[in-house]
């Protein structure tokens, strides 16, 4: 079946629609058709060659969500059905022989299929292929297609960091930045049980914040001072440059600042923002597959939903602007 | 009984004789008189005043070995005796009663006793007092006196490295720096059971890291670049500023490098050096009480001790700028 897809041809273009005709489906491949798909910062700037390492045409889209419409030969049939809806986040597929797969930790497989990073079969498209079906994930029927794909890649991400830095129930938290990443954070991290302050410039946000589960907001540059030795973790989800200093000593001893954004140039932080209290800087990526399921389930039993803003597909290159201008409230999702 | 201390009476000025008549014993003191007490760099800072935070006159001194000859009234006498050989270390005592003392954290303890920042009641006396009994630690028979002073400051700081980060024998590790620390790094982390790297600008102390346990020996700038993504672990034992990216970058993923000693600058640090591959940027203090035991009990099973270089303390001003200059091999000790 020709793939429809909505490829950039170089920095600075609009999205136009290429065809193309799909490989033979390989034994551990699976396709999906795809109905929805979410629009993150990361696409944009694949789109945009922000990093300069896009190769053209961009096909972007990880956040994908669809039905099955063909299975490998070697896919585990009582696992996965022709017709189930599925999703597909920031990896499509990892080796699970090297040590990083054997130890459950796929996202940090060499030879991954970061979709992100796919070039021109991104989840903007009709159609989707996992090149390994382990990293389909089936979607619980209380999450709409719409609402699983930010889910997959933002909701991921941030549930990822609260799993790996061993966050408790009874800790005090920041999350910096209420945004794509930052409004799951929020309520993600108010269901784990913590006490979660939201820090954002935009005092409009505070509302919004309180109601994804914040019991604190605050400006970076008013009031946080007060909180300095305050949290057990904080969560950066914002890209560019921010005042770590800040944040490391807005921690108290022994507690981490994991960074989920991507900074614009480098860290600088001040020695004892580090050594006093052995604090800790942690970057922090996707999620696992495992990770991913336990992170639906949550979501599923919690009723943690992304705010989502629909975009019929046909309105692409005004939905990515809508994400350019940092003004989605708060994830923009495709429907294909 | 007057108190014979050794001080320095502003940055510069050589040590000289101070005596004073010590205050009434408080219930939970203790007295030691000083047969051996450590030289390490931070003394040399306060001393220097390097940090701009010195209290003159600067009694240094916190690696500390002597018998008990006064015990407060609340002391457990089952547990320490007059006569005992014991050691204090960089805590002489804290407060046990915060959540970092009820959680086993004494050495994060706002009102802790840190030896080093005394002013005048430091471990280069004939009489060093704990504030606190159980900061005073027993000796085991096997390590001599003079042995036993670098252990409590610099073989407690590594050792507790080692066990926070949750380093495990079948790691590949890295210490950054063979000198006062990282001798004893070296070793603690051989008899752990790891792989040991020891990274030195110094040729000349290849072969002494290689006694001390280390597998391979590199230098910073000279194969260095080949190592990447190849520690679970790096400890930086160095005080000054080092290539940070280099030594993140010679992490596994999900690695750690523990920063010990104290950078002159700000970190500087590429973002991907810390998100790619999800890698940790850690501050490191010093050992609780319970870790020092644990560390002493260790050093005696394992025969760790550290290289010594003993000097009589009216040799003083001549070992202080023995260490000063970086001669230490790899620690003086000073005998009253």
């Amino acid at each position: 079946m020709t793939v429809h897809a909505y490829a950039v041809e170089r920095a600075g273009d609009p999205v136009q629609v290429r065809q193309y005709e799909p490989e033979p489906l390989g034994p551990l491949e699976v396709d999906i058709s795809v109905t929805h798909c979410g629009v993150c910062h990361t696409d944009i700037g694949m789109i945009d060659n922000s990093h300069g390492i896009s190769r053209f045409p961009v096909v972007a889209g990880h956040e994908a969500v669809g039905v099955i419409t063909a299975l490998g030969d070697a896919v585990d049939h009582s696992r996965l059905a022709l017709g189930q809806r599925v999703g597909i986040g920031a990896y499509a597929g990892s080796c699970f022989a090297c040590e990083w797969c054997i130890t459950g930790r796929q996202h940090l497989c060499p030879g991954g299929d970061a979709t992100v990073f796919r070039g021109d079969r991104g989840g903007f498209a009709t159609q989707l292929r996992a090149s390994d079906w382990r990293h389909v994930h089936p979607l619980p029927d209380v999450i709409t297609s719409e609402q699983a794909g930010p889910l997959l890649c933002a909701g991921a991400t941030v549930f990822s960091a609260i799993v790996r830095h061993d966050v408790r129930p009874t800790d005090r938290v920041a999350v910096v930045g209420v945004g794509g990443l930052g409004h799951l954070a929020i309520q993600f991290l108010a269901k784990w049980g913590c006490h979660v302050t939201a820090v954002s410039r935009s005092a409009e946000k505070a509302d919004d914040a309180r109601r994804f589960g914040a019991h604190a907001v605050v400006t970076p540059h008013d009031g946080f001072e007060d909180l300095a030795s305050s949290f057990h973790f904080v969560l950066s989800t914002v890209s560019g440059d921010l005042p770590w200093d800040t944040y490391l000593n807005a921690l108290r001893p022994q507690g981490t600042l994991c960074v989920a954004g991507v900074p614009d140039s480098s860290f600088t932080v001040h020695p004892l923002s580090i050594l006093t209290g052995e604090r800790k800087l942690a970057g922090g990526l996707t999620g696992t597959p495992a990770e991913t399921r336990q992170m639906l389930d949550f979501a599923a039993r919690h009723g943690i939903r992304p705010a989502t803003e629909t975009y019929p597909v046909s309105r692409i290159n005004e939905a990515l602007d809508h994400v350019r201008r940092g003004r989605a409230r708060y994830r923009a999702v495709l429907e294909m």
